[in-house]
């Protein structure tokens, strides 16, 4: 009865799959955040290096990894699958669940997929810092260990609620040798003037991404690095999913519901794209389903329109599921779901009806957080338990239907940094967060008209 | 250029490798702690269940692994190995470094290759409960998953200091369904003993132990649970070595050096025991070295005759290398390292020359872990740092004399809970202990004399 579904080295997949040359429309532009204009290259260079730019609007469905690329990616990957043999045991399930680990990785998460080619290629155009935002710190682990194999220095700007209460992702950060700032800082005029405000302000992941762009923006040696939302970080992660594809085909398998958690849309578009080519091509037909957040639901809630990617509107505008861009989500526990928009890209698919989606609270999530790690061992970071829960409720769909399904799932992460959250969950001090329609209704209020 | 040596999940080894029937000469035999004389079977029965109390007396080379045992092992075995190609970069040195990642468990460490199958024979011998201690909580979260897997409670007491200071690691056992009780407690007299005369007691490693075999002891239900010293506990981990032994030769290695940590003995034996046999029976000849922290040198410094396995002196009394049962190391970041002795059957090894010892302070160790985790990703728990800072010393020495030497270490574990000692090192707050050789000739003192 096998277990785990182990690839070669030789297996790890060598070109990223852009999904968008395959879709049946092209996705909207994206716009400048003065002019509504359509933004070019151009644009884009003082914050991103050229080969990203350009993956970022590439019309190539394969673009091959760099051997560099490669020879890091060897540090972990080809990633894990399983088959959740005592998970749906536990169910008393006819369905067969499977899910691929992305945990193994040295930051404990899918995001190095992305950072080790960001800091690739800024290094070869000879950058020499990157600046980034992080909340709890899964994206600005990934991205201090990136630029300390590629010798970058690395800046990141913690939001200030996460630096005071978790030090130990900071000191992460550290230990591979990135500088941490607490956010809003002194070091930006952007977080300078919210300091003037709110001298105790928490900071929020909008602030942190302001500061992280303004010093960017100054400095020729230096760019800007974001862990998800963007194209070319979507198409960073398709690693996932064509790993996926081979491991399925190892055991003879194919999945009939694909379930990822979505913040920015990046784990759950790097599993699900390669899926979604072979459904497209007519070779399978998996339900993909994305799962979120019920205190933060922009796919299953929010407006399809235009809006800024950060919260003071300095970054450029996409047409994408959004709740506002100034709308703050209740503090729930998977800060790596708070994003008040959702990936232009993933927005775009769920509108051409190639996904759909589903939102869950957070208690069921938690819940089903700790049935996987008594059953299966790996104790899952709260944003994929949004995942797990989903699958869950399909396992026990199919206990009363008798289907058999194959269900695949997507462990994004491993919660060693997240047992606090665990031990209020245990303690009963979990709460649910009511949809916010009010708040939701006032933050769109805010974003601006842009004519499609 | 291959990064990642994999194997499959039918490498897995089906059977355990016990040296003891190999050695030149047998360990000498345990005793009573009140009558000196040789301990039998029934002696530990209120403690071990049947099966473990065979395999630690056991004349066989290979003990079967049932399938049981192997079907939880799948969950994370086979594990990697890994070619320190960066590491060395870095170094610039002609040796090839390879290393053993038994980080990948659910736990994060060695420790669960053996707290499985000690569940396992627990509870086909109808046992309800399983109790230990832990300090830092790396054996205690192993034993925890276990029991969550072959439905067993589990009840750890943890060293008070540790409790206090590291919350995160009793939430991952509570998270596996684990109950977790500060040490010293009320519920025991031994733990109420201790609160009569210190209420502040921060407690240790011997009144957790006192505590945990107390209770065992007194309910035909519950049996009591050891992570490390014993022969069985070590003949578990030798599935590290036998893996270890596949991934060289399909690389076409041999190793010219192995070197492991040392506390209780359990990761190096699990890694060299293997690979000792094959030095035994001529078929490569690789220098083993253990690596103790300078701090708690029980094999470089410690004297080699009979002690109790605890502090209270309760337990049996084994012939060892020890600094006495009573002695207190300083507080090393290593907490997994602080242990009084050395693993009888390591002892017995040692003395027959079959390996070397050497002891490195803490600071070189975490100046090792953190070059470590800026070169090769990984994140080291404070104990492999010493088999990596020994890697380091013996590369560094190639350097000089232009040897291609491959040298083979165990990473025993991540440092995901240990990220306050690295920000303590980050910041200059680490210091090294002075060799403590009053403390121990005063703790030596209080060592019965027994006849060999």
């Amino acid at each position: 009865m096998q277990t785990k579904i182990t690839l070669n080295e030789s297996d790890i997949p060598t070109q990223w799959y852009n999904i968008i040359p395959d879709l049946p429309e092209p996705p909207p532009p994206v716009l400048h955040p003065g002019t509504h204009q359509p933004v070019g290259p151009d644009d884009l260079a003082p914050l991103f290096p050229m080969a990203l730019i350009l993956q970022e609007v590439s019309q190539e469905s394969y673009v091959d990894i760099p051997g560099e690329v490669l020879d890091v990616y060897k540090m972990w990957r080809p990633t894990p699958m399983f088959r959740a043999h005592r998970l749906e045991k536990a169910l008393d399930t006819p369905a067969r669940i499977y899910y691929k680990y992305e945990g193994v990785s040295p930051a404990g998460s899918h995001k190095p997929n992305t950072a080790v080619p960001q800091a690739f290629y800024n290094s070869q155009e000879g950058v020499k810092k990157l600046t980034t935002e992080t909340g709890a710190g899964q994206w600005g682990s990934a991205l201090a260990l990136a630029c300390a194999l590629f010798g970058l220095e690395c800046e990141v700007w913690q939001v200030a609620a996460s630096f005071d209460l978790k030090p130990y992702r900071k000191i992460m950060m550290e230990t591979w040798g990135a500088t941490v700032h607490s956010s809003p800082s002194d070091l930006t005029s952007a977080g300078r003037a919210i300091l003037e405000a709110d001298p105790d302000s928490p900071g929020s992941l909008g602030i942190a991404i302001s500061e992280a762009i303004e010093v960017a923006a100054q400095d020729p040696d230096i760019r800007y690095s974001l862990g998800s939302v963007l194209n070319h970080v979507l198409m960073h992660q398709t690693v996932i999913g064509e790993e996926a594809l081979k491991q399925m085909a190892l055991i003879d398998e194919q999945p009939d519901l694909l379930v990822g958690c979505t913040g920015g849309g990046s784990n759950f578009g790097g599993l699900s794209f390669p899926f979604l080519r072979e459904k497209m091509a007519g070779n399978m037909d998996p339900t993909v389903r994305c799962v979120e957040p019920a205190a933060c639901p922009s796919l299953t809630k929010g407006e399809y329109r235009y809006d800024f990617g950060d919260t003071a509107g300095m970054a450029p505008m996409v047409k994408m599921h959004t709740l506002g861009h100034d709308f703050v989500p209740e503090p729930i526990h998977a800060g790596g779901l708070r994003y008040h928009g959702m990936s232009p890209l993933v927005s775009h698919i769920y509108e051409l009806g190639l996904v759909e989606a589903e939102a869950i609270h957070q208690v069921e999530c938690f819940e089903a957080g700790v049935l996987f790690a008594r059953t299966e061992g790996i104790l899952p970071a709260p944003e994929p338990t949004h995942a797990i829960a989903a699958a869950i409720r399909e396992a026990n769909r199919c206990k009363e239907s008798g289907e058999e399904k194959v269900i695949l799932t997507a462990l994004c992460g491993h919660g060693h940094f997240d047992l606090a959250s665990y031990g209020a969950y245990l303690a009963g001090e979990l709460v649910d967060y009511d949809y916010p329609d009010e708040a939701v209704a006032a933050a769109m209020e805010r974003v601006p008209v842009v004519a499609d």
